[in-house]
């Protein structure tokens, strides 16, 4: 059952913008062997998410850096192939931060169990794990929409984003998305039910922020920071919330990050930014796990992943999310 | 009783950069006589405040600029010197939006009454008026000071700065200053009980908030904006408010504003950013005026106001202002 190698790819240094496969080690180590306590994982799909690029970097954040040297970490899901773990059984479906990687050990803690009768197993990674998880209580918890709320969000097409819309629409908002290049809009708008969708590398977004957001913008959902985050700042309805999730246009900047410019639209319009990290509601992951997963069961809510294949390809898949070329939640089949 | 004539200040233009004696025109007209259901003030000191900058601005903002050719507007109090209404009685005291000017016209419209046995009439225009209004509720009600947080407030020796570094050590707090030279960090500390002061002009401020506030940032009260901002966001606590009141650090910018770079500090740390306008507490002022009255009686509540004298020299006092040359609350005497 177990092949006689695993793959690993191991930070190799710091990255300097743009991440690319010399800043990893690619190297093949015996398969280890489960200790006293712990269990053997075979992982299916190796996350890929934004939030990698700042793990990489050195200095404090929410998360301690991966070290040099050390497996890159990730999120996957996968299947228990041995186990001295009384709580995890050979064959079942498991999720955690396994890293990139064929094989990893674990004793079980911050690990889930996946059902593949009830979702797809990449979607335990997408829309049913943290991509998922940050969307639910980052727009319901920080953002705050109410029912003729205008929420826009920036990264429509993305893992985050997806779903943000969709639950503002479950709320009787008027949701407007924000994606690069005509086919994400569509998939935004005719896939995902959004009122519109602006592509921002071909229109005038300020022109049309106004257009389709004619009263201001009550909730905004940034993923992205940069310009987007600086532009929607110029619509917001008074009272406005943004919701700080991510800043991918920023994350390879080998120049400071780009600051809000227009943040004094904050003062003007009683409004606030407010930062998130989805660790902070881990004890009501159950809760969204199972409204969203009702909500996938009924049609209410769609999920696309976005499944590039071979742990080999890491590196440059880990990029196509950087260029913003995937559409939906990007997973690496192993 | 009354003069001649009446000497104003009306907007000449919209100024570039530093506002100057350029930007307006120096009129002399005959003093006006009210009509029915008004009555005549006769003003005795000026406001001088950053919005006032913003006043000058074409464009959007939470009020209409001031039109060119307009008497610029200002907070003042003064005298009713003749009155055709039931509600004001010569001789009484009164504030309102009165203008840069010798006399006012007005219907009582926004105006309410001052009386000088209780504070001197510009601690009307100070700690009991606008500035003082802006620092309880921006304070109390944006940045929600718990006892034991550590409280940084900008422009500590200014109008606004002064009353929020005491009412936040009134709350309990720690509270640091940050002012531009040892005189004014001086008076913030010896005078006024804060624990500390950062003369930003000399001090690296960076280190010194490390310093000062030890467990990081709870509550930052802005008035300045720019590198400041930028620098008190890479010491924030987790959760922290900050609290946009102002940005007086930009509003004589011709380059674009400075946004806040360091601003993904707000999702790391789970912080928020609001902007606050204090008109929205209008209806409020009653009861923050009784409360810091009350202060103000026992001494508990420090107040400075900083007197220039002669409607003439105001463009000069108020570049006064944006140069940071004032210690509490400045007002120009008629």
């Amino acid at each position: 059952m177990t092949a006689a190698v695993n793959r690993q790819f191991r930070l190799a240094r710091r990255p300097v913008g743009m991440v690319g496969r010399e800043d990893f080690e690619f190297v093949e180590n015996p398969v280890p062997t489960p200790g006293d306590g712990e269990f053997l994982v075979r992982l299916h799909y190796i996350s890929l998410d934004p939030a990698m690029r700042g793990w990489m970097n050195e200095g404090k954040s929410y998360i301690a850096p991966v070290g040099i040297g050390e497996v890159m970490r990730a999120g996957a899901v996968g299947e228990v192939v041995a186990s001295n773990h009384p709580g995890f059984a050979v064959g079942e479906h498991v999720v955690g931060t396994f890293g990139v990687q064929d094989y990893a050990i674990s004793n079980g803690k911050g690990v889930s169990k996946a059902d593949p009768a009830l979702a797809p197993l990449p979607v335990y990674l997408g829309t049913l794990g943290m991509p998922g998880m940050t969307a639910y209580f980052g727009l319901l918890e920080v953002g705050k929409p109410q029912a003729g709320d205008t929420v826009v969000v920036s990264g429509a097409a993305g893992a985050v984003g997806q779903i943000v819309g969709q639950i503002a629409k479950l709320k009787g908002c008027r949701v407007v998305g924000i994606a690069g290049g005509t086919d994400k809009c569509r998939y935004v708008v005719d896939e995902l039910g959004f009122d519109a969708c602006i592509d921002y590398k071909h229109d005038d977004l300020r022109k049309a922020l106004k257009q389709h957001c004619p009263q201001g913008v009550n909730v905004y959902f940034d993923n992205v920071g940069g310009d987007i985050l600086d532009t929607v700042l110029t619509q917001l309805a008074m009272g406005a919330r943004i919701v700080i999730c991510g800043a991918i246009s920023q994350y390879n900047n080998t120049t400071p990050v780009k600051g809000p410019s227009n943040y004094l639209s904050l003062l003007v319009n009683r409004a606030s930014m407010q930062g998130m990290v989805v660790f902070d509601w881990a004890d009501r992951y159950g809760e969204a796990v199972r409204e969203m997963g009702a909500w996938l069961a009924s049609g209410q809510l769609k999920t696309r992943e976005d499944i590039a294949e071979g742990l080999e390809h890491f590196p440059e898949t880990l990029q196509r999310l950087f260029k913003g070329e995937n559409t939906g939640k990007l997973v690496l089949k192993v």
